[in-house]
């Protein structure tokens, strides 16, 4: 039996990410390049084509030696129909992504919500290697989710679920991108921790920000400098941030008793100042039996390599020949 | 072929509810009895085995024609060894209980979560029928779950999945049993409901309700008495925990996106009253797609019909020889 490959893609807002992988997870070429949605769907739908193509070149490849083709998406979408629904970081409203890439490739594509493709990538090459149930939990300016029962990807009714960032925490915090108030995405993710150290700045709590942010905008990043630096006011901002993403976990965990939680996104960056409150609040509040069933880690794989090993691996199962 | 039977068991703390059912739901016999915990082990597997052959009888069938006897057990349990880890309203801890009354009985025994079985019983044959994932949440004393994915129980790790009591809410919310401070069982159970009341009346707040708990316990079936009675205080004690619950459903409902959710459990009795607030403060903060995509009902077999029938449905589907 010769060796079977697939194509892997993932799709940002801001760059698009594609790969030549076979069953194992070795990638053999690949391809890195900028998406630019202003351009529009066709242009977008080109690019993607366009770097699996030189990922395919680089390993020595061709269109037609793959099995498949897999896309991780941004936002909400629905596999079944190959439709992404909406991504609004795209400026896409039901655009059908999976014909029209299939219609330049020729090769069984699929789609896959970015969350869900990037724990699958985990699950099968990653930080989840071996495990059954596994919750993988992303973190960035918004705070997504992909859960993994019995080895397989649990998308809810209608694509769905997984939205473990719209949990509610506090009833009346701030208000969250969801229309809702304390969800664990407006407390914890990369927007909650900007909206704060913009407040604290504006009420002149913090030089030090305010400082490090002339003339940019006020990232996580720049926060987490501002906490290097000795700024207290920077450092208790992303604690704090850390301290509700454990209040979180224990829900999870106390719903899922899963074998493993993975936390990936490019907050993960923000190391152990926003780690360390977020696992030991963890260890402190969920039931001793959940918590010595799970191990949880970051991301082996990161964001963009997860997602289209992910989406490789969904192509190499579902389109085995 | 012949139609095949089992036995179906609901033990609690209090009461044990047994019958024979076929496949289709249908209950040819039952019984139900006192559990008497407090004469020990031995004396509740020999009140379990005498309540399913009194319900054997009723039905005129004897052990020999049932295919399996399936068990639904409070709290902490090992489906695949058979062994309750933890029941404290039985003082039981690791009781063996499957090669207990099998010994007893000589036909296959299972034993299942209590919240578990009565999804699945829900799911055969009460309000979750034809769909394929489910969340039930049971309303009581405390507050538990059962999860059906894609028409099976999910246990997770080591069968102690569905907690969703413990998803926090409130971070400084007051005590609960799990240790922690705020989860939904602090705020939305009739533990928590019975602590706000005894608070109200221990603060002269509520006349009504310290005069209709004299010489009784304050039970949430009291608060709700008063609350009928015209007494402002006992009204916002149940409204304020169904709008907690409705919190916490919105939390469930954005993870699972499932095709329904049933709420069973005593608490179902508080009514509109409880029930309004929960449902209209979920519909004011879930995802469209997600509320579109959900059944919400109350439980259409009461608590331990579903657990018994969850039970039996169980065991004629793993012992169907």
């Amino acid at each position: 039996m010769t060796k079977e490959f697939a194509i892997g893609v993932d799709l940002g807002g801001t760059k698009i990410y594609s790969l030549v992988a076979d069953v194992d997870g070795q990638v053999l070429g690949d391809d890195r390049r900028l998406t630019l949605p202003e351009d529009g769907t066709d242009a977008v739908v080109q690019r993607i084509v366009e770097s699996a193509r030189v990922a395919l070149e680089q390993a020595g490849r061709s269109m037609a030696d793959m099995v498949g083709f897999g896309i991780s998406t941004p936002g909400p979408c629905d596999p079944e129909r190959g439709v992404i629904t909406e991504a609004p970081n795209l400026f896409w409203t039901d655009v059908p992504l999976v014909t029209l890439v299939r219609a330049q490739v020729g090769i069984p594509t699929l789609l896959e919500n970015d969350a869900a493709a990037a724990a699958y990538g985990e699950l099968r090459y990653g930080a989840g290697q071996g495990k059954r149930h596994l919750v993988y939990v992303t973190l960035g300016t918004g705070i997504g989710g992909g859960i993994i029962i019995d080895g397989r990807i649990y998308r809810g009714a209608s694509g769905a679920a997984g939205e473990v960032g719209h949990m509610v925490l506090v009833p009346d915090g701030p208000r969250c991108n969801c229309g809702g108030r304390g969800c664990l995405e407006a407390l914890s993710s990369g927007t909650a921790i900007e909206r704060d150290a913009r407040l604290a700045v504006d009420e002149g709590r913090s030089a030090k920000m305010g400082e490090l942010a002339a003339g940019h905008g006020l990232t996580a990043e720049l926060v987490l400098e501002a906490a290097r630096q000795g700024d207290k006011v920077a450092r208790e901002i992303i604690e704090q941030a850390g301290r509700y993403l454990g209040l979180g976990l224990i829900g999870l965990l106390n719903i899922f008793n899963p074998e493993a939680l993975i936390l990936g996104g490019g907050l993960i960056g923000l190391g152990e100042l926003y780690l360390e409150p977020a696992l030991t609040t963890t260890n402190e509040g969920g039931f001793d039996q959940v918590l010595e069933d799970v191990t949880i880690s970051t991301a082996a794989l990161g964001g963009s390599k997860a997602g289209a090993l992910g989406a490789s691996a969904l192509a190499l199962e579902h389109h085995p020949r």
